[in-house]
């Protein structure tokens, strides 16, 4: 089926601009407040938000069994427990409701009127409601950069780090979706100059920029999933910014990692693009050598060419690009991941979400964090408007963006873009 | 009010044995499935289980603002919303209502019918729907062992864990309540004796004996707690067990931490006894010098006197005693733990839960993991059937206990106890 919602030939009767992320092939799943105040799942093609919410209730889910509120829920949980089969009838359903030669809804001012919004007239919402939230470490560059930048030059791997999709439990209360903004946070550093830590404000907050996948529950405690089924349970991607304060971070990460450093804030693009959407961008990943384990051996191409891009936006409204990246460098793929977490028994629930890592190519300008492109603070990078930066400064904007395109089509991810404030003054 | 309630003197109509962990001054909250395979949240007097919805609907707690289904839940996460004056404004109640001088419900067969279980009759579950869960590393002896451990005998703490409380996210899908078999792991390791690093199942299962508290929501995102007002924001204590694998935690834990070796598996006594119950056992806690920085300094008891007991129970039912130790072995108290966790921001909700870390004192009956007791697996320790351990087999239960006594009042956790299952079969 996803063959035929894919189609590249396939046009809308809503208009979608030149360049948009969101053409009739992709079909996202979101959350968001509507003009009436009502919170309601939805889609987007172009620049038009649809409600699936008045879709199913106008009966145009009919023949695909939902319950009657799946859509009218504040987050996507319940529908992504239906399962790959539900998800992939439903996109199937409006990629046909919304094809150009089809005049059900199209030609129904009446219905259109309670199922279209504008862009302006929605307010997007967290789309999933985050059980549990990993971190894994999986670009080997962005590994390597950090080896290099703690050891002084030496940038070779840690001994385990070939072997195992290292990664790390993450904070969900903390996640947050575009367009939200971050303060600056407080916490304890030990700066070089200092004969004592002290106590203030982050000076050194980072972005990371990364990918992240949402599952559906996938096995019951004890139980591992096989890597040949783990994509099964993957319901779609999301851009991510794993927020850093890199001296908080340095003081408090022995022995047990990063804690406070990370969790003031994480920030995801709204729209879910389903792994359906993403077929047709399949790639090879990087070759794994030495051979993993068996129970990592995943088969085919499980990587996707999802080209990234990370900007900084000063209060003044200059954009500079920081940082030009791919997913497809992520050494270990999502079905490894899945399969590496549970090989333990651990379960995975829907609405649990695993990210990537900073996702940093072979080249500094896809370096993806300032950590690795001022070289932990001391080489600044130069702004668009002649300014430079070492971290992010109050007041400034980052965004990443996402997308994956061929000659015929393009499926993107829209942005995740969130200011920094200052910090608040503690009584 | 919780001076009336917590009154040494006063007793109840339901009999309580000798030595209970739940007499009338107690009164915790726990969920339940009762013998008509309804959840439902309840509390506990000595050998007999509470229904509160029921209580509820037959007008017990009409004076109280609840609403109608406050306890017709599967978990207590919005009755911890509800606020401290709400579970205080409960727990008055019930010890009114089950006071030995109060015939309202005494003397009505009727609705004792409905309301009171024995305990073969009813099934625990798990009290909360834990969002996101932190583990602390709060024993200064346990810092000191480890650190004595990874080594070779130098036990220094790591420079910062004298200013920091050092904690790291834990995985909360994997957390179940006592009764529930564990599966001893898959998973990668890198023995001693060996060239390459190996995939099987972990030969180091250990427990690690801790307290954990339960929060209701405590602020936005942004917003630091205050230490001086970190106790309102407490709603209970539970026992837990932090199950680890220690040869699969060796080999992953550089640089981001332990993941798979603790994910497996964390279980928790299903009975939350909330802090106002604890109030008469109340300690000082262990001197804090160097001074803290003041967002942690806090003042009055914050310790409480919680006598905690580790058993490995045999096969055959033998039972040894591991580790006696104490909660009040907390270097960093709740408050603390709780002011610190929200410094930079990070948001805290209903129903999220912190733990202690294993909970050391000073002397090695104390050592609260087989880690320390066994010196890392080198020095085994002997059972009162003439066996002997370094770790925990296959088809051992370990079960851990904790209570508050002081010459009048004995107020306990009850425990938390779990099974460790052989491996399953990897397909």
């Amino acid at each position: 089926m996803p063959s035929k919602v894919n189609d590249p030939n396939k046009t809308s009767w809503i208009t979608v601009p030149e360049g948009s992320d969101f053409p009739i092939q992709n079909i996202p799943f979101g959350v968001f407040l509507t003009r009436d105040d009502v919170i309601t799942i939805g889609t987007r093609i172009g620049d038009t938000a649809i409600d699936l919410g008045a879709l199913h209730q106008l009966g145009y889910f009919k023949d695909i069994p939902l319950t009657d509120d799946i859509f009218l829920q504040d987050t996507l949980n319940d529908f992504i427990s239906d399962g790959k089969q539900t998800w992939r009838a439903v996109r199937g359903r409006i990629s046909s409701i919304f094809d150009v030669e089809n005049p059900e809804l199209r030609d129904n001012e009446a219905h259109k009127e309670v199922i279209l919004f504008t862009l302006d007239e929605i307010e997007m919402q967290m789309p999933v409601l985050i059980g549990d939230y990993t971190d894994f470490y999986s670009s080997k560059q962005h590994a390597k950069n950090i080896e290099e930048l703690l050891n002084e030059g030496e940038s070779d791997l840690l001994p385990n780090w070939l072997h195992i999709p290292i990664g790390y439990h993450g904070r969900s209360s903390s996640i947050v979706t575009s367009d939200i903004p971050i303060r600056r946070p407080h916490g304890q550093m030990f700066p070089a100059n200092s004969a004592n830590p002290v106590f203030g404000t982050s000076q050194k907050v980072d972005f990371e920029m990364e990918v992240a996948f949402i599952t559906t529950d996938a096995n019951v405690l004890g139980d591992p999933v096989p890597v040949k089924e783990a994509e099964d349970y993957i319901f779609g991607m999301v851009l991510l910014n794993d927020w850093s304060a890199r001296d908080i971070q340095k003081w408090e990460q022995e022995p047990l990692g990063a804690f406070l450093a990370k969790n003031f804030a994480c920030s995801i693009s709204p729209w879910i693009v389903i792994i359906d959407a993403l077929e047709p961008f399949r790639t090879e990943g990087p070759v794994q050598e030495p051979t993993p384990f068996e129970y990592l051996q995943s088969e085919g191409h499980k990587n996707f060419d999802i080209h990234l891009e990370a900007s900084l936006i000063t209060p003044d409204g200059s954009s500079t690009v920081l940082s030009k990246s791919n997913a497809k460098y992520m050494y270990w793929n999502m079905a490894q991941q899945l399969a590496h977490h549970t090989i333990n028994g651990c379960k995975v629930n829907s609405g649990d979400m695993m990210a990537s890592g900073a996702l940093s190519g072979d080249t500094p300008d896809s370096y993806s964090s300032l950590l690795e492109l001022t070289k932990c603070g001391k080489e600044p990078v130069t702004l668009e408007d002649g300014g430079s930066r070492l971290f992010v400064n109050d007041n400034d904007t980052i965004s990443i963006k996402g997308y994956c395109k061929n000659d015929k089509v393009r499926i993107g991810f829209g942005e995740v873009s969130n200011k920094l404030l200052p910090a608040i003054t503690i009584k």
